[in-house]
């Protein structure tokens, strides 16, 4: 049972952003911009990079819905997705993007984290300003959308099936329709 | 030195900020939502909240920054702000915000750090749902802006006056003024 009285049947992060619109607006416009606005890095990359922060913080509900994102810009290519979720190192993803992934994970346990070293090795495998700015900002993000799914103890649906349809809205239709203020999708456990 | 080359003289997150419109935009509506919208918790209250999570994160720009604003609320009472950025628990606010506080030192480390008898306690002293709801997603926030700030490793002054300024610019004009956007107002280091 989640902390507070949210809208019935809403997974995840949409009960609360139902419960308090005028904060859901500026929460949907920046994962809007962050994940789906144009970008050199693909919108699969940066779904990559949100599913990998909310894995490493234990966010169910965040890994799921966006690896399932990422899959969905991968044309359903779910292995590549859960590799980079769980071990980037190791996965068949560019150099650059490794790195960048690696930028990520410092930044999920602290901004501090990050060093030169790290910026240095991203920009030396062709990774720009901008990229590196993005992907801080993304992992970022994540840690705030992981604490209040998780913070309010939101109710998170179980079944794969759920999440791949998620998956598959997110990537093509985006973060910023009403759905996300009204439409419940499933019927609260 | 910062990570990426950003504008010059501008001091922690306004650097990013002014780098990054498109996603400055909604993180600035955001922080004004959260800490100066209407709302039964006082911006001293939740500039108070943000400033212990910004400690706890070790984020000095933005800690010292919201304590200076949380002050100007307070008619500069630094002393009260002190005491609950280091240890609310034995600070003089009242009972319910401490245990605010308390879910949001929670929500620091992690979201699924907060459970059913932390909101309890914080429902017995009389907090709403909306409180609790609003400091989850305060302590959320800024475990956002202070990645951002540390992460991109900003350029952060050092003279507690820059931060009094600050802080009074962000009580008494808000979040959403263009000076994010455009007016350095110190030459980097």
């Amino acid at each position: 049972m989640a902390h507070i009285q949210l809208p019935a049947g809403m997974p995840g992060i949409v009960g609360p952003l139902s419960y308090s619109p005028e904060t859901a607006k500026p929460l949907l416009e920046l994962a809007e911009v962050l994940l789906r606005s144009p970008n050199t890095l693909t919108s699969a990359d940066r779904e990559m990079i949100a599913a990998h922060v909310s894995y490493r913080n234990g966010c169910d509900f965040c890994q799921l819905s966006h690896s399932a994102a990422a899959a969905a810009h991968l044309h359903g290519n779910y292995e590549l997705v859960e590799q980079v979720k769980v071990n980037p190192v190791s996965s068949s993803v560019s150099d650059k993007l490794k790195a960048l992934l690696a930028i990520a994970g410092k930044v999920q346990q602290s901004g501090k984290q990050v060093s030169a070293a790290d910026v240095a090795l991203a920009r030396e495998r062709g990774a720009t300003d901008k990229e590196i700015h993005d992907t801080v900002l993304i992992a970022a993000a994540f840690c705030l959308y992981n604490r209040y799914v998780d913070g309010l103890a939101t109710w998170q649906p179980r079944e794969p099936e759920a999440y791949r349809e998620m998956g598959e809205q997110l990537a093509h239709q985006g973060y910023t329709r009403d759905r996300f203020r009204e439409t419940p999708i499933a019927t609260q456990a």
